[in-house]
């Protein structure tokens, strides 16, 4: 299908098109406080690692509509939280998306939880999750997004889903991925390879069922 | 843990740690080619949906290191290719991120395709893939990546994994997820809900093992 195809699509269609052909993605809520300290809660999927060091990520944000505050939240205080949606929680999850005009924690039926000294609240009911201070805004004029990176301040995880050069297998934490506007997918298994070079086929690397070598 | 903690992480235990902990990521072979006409493939799991109109993709590339041709070459012909790894190809993606000095494609054995009038090579063997112009070019100083975002020019998917409302079901289409540095998940299952609304709880949508209403 070419572009002049994909422009000509009805609205809905396209959207749910491209948003699926872009591949699995990061599957998280989005925890942030305005000024008077009312907690919001949103499901996002455009998350992605900038670096480790230091340690950045990156969020994009749709354009601004009445019944988002995710972002003015953001730029109000400086910070936020990543919860990473676990398996059994992607119905709650997905209802955070509706124009709630309360909090979504109590909307939906997530637990709010704060560390001292950082105002954006985490989700108790999620194992895998990170705090972030804003450390640039950047916006996209192509279509109006706008991708916020954040520099990571705390982050959370089962140790025993933590491997021993540090990789933290998310299946075993039972994370699940995104897909599309409105896709929850169930990760079965993980594969690790080892570090690649010329000449020497990658070997399986880890504990997990791809491991014989 | 904190950032004073992650700071004082061993380097390489750190990139695993955070590379794993933002979550599940695409997973895509990006086919270039220089203007020479060598191709070149290389594995990418930062990409991210921008917009659906017009289509933009995001993809995120690491600052340039020798025998790195990805981004110039994006930069030299302003095309490039994301093709999305399926189940079985994943240890010849992971290959790809050797310092080969030939083309990737003969290398590890993935089979070249061209569209007429469109340098950047598809990988053959890969049944969702994009061909892409690139439309924005936003270095990120406070790491030294790039972000690229690219047009989509054309899309190739199984028609027998869309489903009536254009979305692309990539679990049936056998994509794999990325996750940190090199691992590589298969998706057993997805689940779908409508669209969210206060009041009344999301139902399950689409003829997944999900769907029973």
């Amino acid at each position: 299908m070419t572009a002049e195809q994909i422009q000509g699509l009805e609205r809905f269609y396209r959207g749910n098109l491209m948003n699926s052909l872009t591949g699995f993605k990061s599957l998280s809520l989005l925890g942030s406080v305005d000024s008077d300290g009312l907690p919001n809660l949103a499901v996002f999927t455009q998350i992605f690692h900038i670096g480790a060091d230091p340690p950045l990520v990156g969020v994009l944000f749709r354009p601004a509509a009445p019944g988002m505050h995710s972002l003015a939240n953001v730029k109000q205080t400086g910070c936020f939280t990543l919860n990473h949606v676990p398996l059994g929680s992607e119905e709650k999850a997905h209802w955070t998306s509706a124009r709630w005009t309360e909090s979504e924690f109590a909307a939906v039926g997530f637990t709010p939880e704060y560390l001292p000294g950082f105002p954006a609240p985490f989700v108790a009911e999620c194992p895998v999750r990170m705090g972030l201070c804003t450390a640039e805004i950047i916006p996209i004029p192509l279509n109006g997004t706008t991708l916020v990176v954040g520099r990571v301040e705390h982050i959370f995880f089962p140790e025993d889903c933590r491997e021993a050069d540090g990789f933290v297998n998310l299946a075993e934490a039972g994370i699940m991925a995104g897909t599309g506007l409105d896709g929850y997918a169930r990760v079965s298994e993980i594969r690790r390879f080892t570090y690649a070079r010329p000449g020497l086929r990658p070997q399986p690397l880890g504990s997990g069922p791809g491991a014989d070598g």
